[in-house]
């Protein structure tokens, strides 16, 4: 019999569509082969283990455990930080100016392009280390700090061997299209052409990404690139998302929406129109209030709109260097409260069900029997604290993939 | 011979007045009584030593280190919280409604009145572990949520037990006038007469308050009282401070410094008139990033003003929990540079230097020989990243009050 672990004691948390929680309380969960196998009250445990040998048992004493968390966006892979430009920004410095300066994406790409596999690979793991700090489980990583096939090849293979460290599941997305590179200035439909006809289907066929994303934008790809590229990835048979309607509004959302895709991820800018083609899709709204945070945005995604027309909302970190240096999943959930004005209970359902969804998964973001062993237990009596806290660190344990982590 | 403790191969950083660093780099620092009795290189070690044995060794690595921080600005004891007043805000109700429900300070009044002695202090002192974890050694902390002689009495006890936990130094301020109890509304000179002719000598000759505050606004107390309150707490004998211009412009910045006070506090609506007595005064400018965060106000202290008039800024947590819920001093930071325009080197000035000036010491805030042992060891290679991340927790150990704690 393969060994069970078991979670006494414990007040088992889930989101509801309408808001607020559902409550279980003074449950036992069974773990076994990853998965929970069994939610169960005590008298229920003998039955449940059915003769398997208990391997690790822990006392929850009464503390609320919800799924584990999701970051369904996120540069975590990259060379050099952003600091020198973050300090000329404050001493009055305007983006111009740092641009001019050999400042922003492209300093990332240098350094990125002339950093090491080790160098990028113990960066983004001791990132994950503090990500998960507070709680994380799933964390899907982008490149696009390459701009160019052998830069993005090692991003992905980072991401790849980054899968499974202190539990993590991994998702990697290729973003090639992140920005024109200084190879392809005023061309940029050269570079696609490249993407097209050599770097996409090479990095599918090496097995390297989950999912393709594009930087849909005035300042980067158009929404017939974004078309041509997306509808490329789709038929080579990944998922799609993109990067719209951050700094103005656009028909990204109605292509990736049109393409059946996972996300759109920004959207200060989102139209009516764009709501209403969201509104009848399967495709997941995911906002970044780190980024709008970092960069003193003025306008923030409308997710009252969102929410009224049933539109499922995820929260990400959006970690990056340049605009959202941010580690924890609970900061970001407590910015889209104070910054957009989510529910935390909505806010919860974000970086769990909403976030899985936004990633294609349905083995995760809720607490049941079948889905994987992904949860969270954390030192609070309320849910809503998770979100109405400011940098706390209220993690008392972490089960990821089955494994518990004290 | 008192025996010694030895941090060796450390990279000290101090701030400079003008902005930017001082670095000495590969170091050792001597620690004897609590106290920095010398910062050597590795062949001026065994002649500082003078024949101390040594007690504990910690290698740095090269690490940087800079002064413990300091949060001059808390209200970290409190019972129950105000999650459910959050809540309904996000849900979109108004403070007046949450005021008719009998939230908001009330709430906070009655759950503080009724909680124990024992309650308070494990509450308190699981919010300064956290708060340490950020590179805490100094934190003040006031009263305010009794409102009646005995809570704020138990609340000030609170603050003097937690002296010395993780060998933190806590200061106390007597918040009595944070707001007019239910048992004198409408009567705030009633109010004022008690705390006068017996809450605030009580107090003092109970040896319980370093110093004393006092909300200064529109909806609490006006600048007469405030200058009738702080006059009687310098003739008695302890430093004086206040809560000023946060919601409105008054004089209250005036009768600080008149009374050669600490620190005037919040200062969104500080005009140019209070900028000018400020700037020929001893008085600290303390900015509150935090309540201007969660409470989403729009207009910012003038730090650029204040710069310009070379008046020292601190920066503090403000931890309360109806308006600033926050933890880590280091976030304060990043907010302070995000959302008020501070440049990092300055940020770490405000809660090191400025913040000691805040409280009145002359013994810490800095790195030298002869001042408190207090130092937060850091796994960073840029001090200006204590600033630039957001939600991580960079700190590698922690010495307070020359104990170290890694
Ligand atoms: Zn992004
Ligand atoms: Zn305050």
């Amino acid at each position: 019999m393969t060994p069970a672990k078991v979670l006494r004691n414990a007040t088992v948390v889930n989101t509801s569509v309408e808001g607020g929680y559902d409550f279980e309380r003074n449950v036992t969960l069974i773990l076994k082969d990853g998965e929970i196998k069994a939610i169960v009250d005590d008298q229920g445990l003998i039955e449940a283990l059915s003769d398997s040998p208990i391997e690790a048992e822990i006392d929850c004493q009464g503390r609320i455990v919800t799924p584990g968390l999701i970051d369904c966006h996120s540069h975590l892979i990259y060379g050099g930080n952003r600091i020198d430009e973050f300090n000329a920004r404050m001493a009055g410095a305007t983006y111009a100016e740092i641009a001019l300066g050999g400042g922003g994406i492209k300093q990332t790409v240098e350094m990125t392009r002339s950093a090491s596999f080790d160098d990028l690979y113990e960066g983004a793991k001791a990132r994950m280390k503090t990500m998960a700090s507070y709680g994380l489980t799933t964390l899907e990583i982008k490149s696009g700090y390459g701009l160019e096939f052998e830069t993005e090849k090692k991003m992905l293979s980072v991401a790849r061997k980054l899968d499974g460290y202190l539990g993590i599941t991994i998702t990697s997305t290729y973003l090639g299209a992140h920005s024109i590179p200084k190879e392809f200035e005023g061309d940029a439909g050269g570079y696609l052409d490249q993407i097209l006809n050599h770097d996409l289907p090479e990095m599918i066929a090496l097995g390297l990404c989950d999912a393709v994303d594009i930087f849909c934008e005035s300042i980067a790809f158009d929404t017939l690139a974004t078309k041509q590229l997306l509808g490329a990835a789709k038929s080579l048979g990944v998922g799609v998302k993109a990067h719209v309607e951050q700094l103005t509004s656009t028909d990204g959302t109605a292509v990736v929406v049109d393409l059946g895709g996972l996300s759109v991820d920004h959207l200060e800018y989102i139209s009516d129109e764009s709501i209403a083609k969201l509104a009848n899709s399967k495709t997941v709204a995911v906002v970044l209030p780190g980024a709008y945070y970092f960069l003193r945005e003025k306008k923030a995604p409308p997710v009252d709109k969102l929410i009224k027309n049933k539109i499922p909302i995820a929260i990400a970190t959006d970690h990056n260097p340049g605009t959202s240096p941010l580690y924890s999943l609970l900061l970001a959930m407590n910015m889209s409260a104070v910054l957009f004005g989510l529910t935390p209970s909505y806010a919860l359902r974000s970086t769990t069900k909403n976030a899985a969804m936004a990633l294609g998964f349905r083995d995760r973001g809720e607490i049941a029997p079948g889905l994987r062993g992904d949860l969270a237990i954390w030192d609070l009596e309320d849910p809503n604290e998770l979100t109405y806290q400011i940098g706390g660190s209220p993690l008392w344990g972490r089960v990821a993939n089955g494994e518990i982590y004290v």
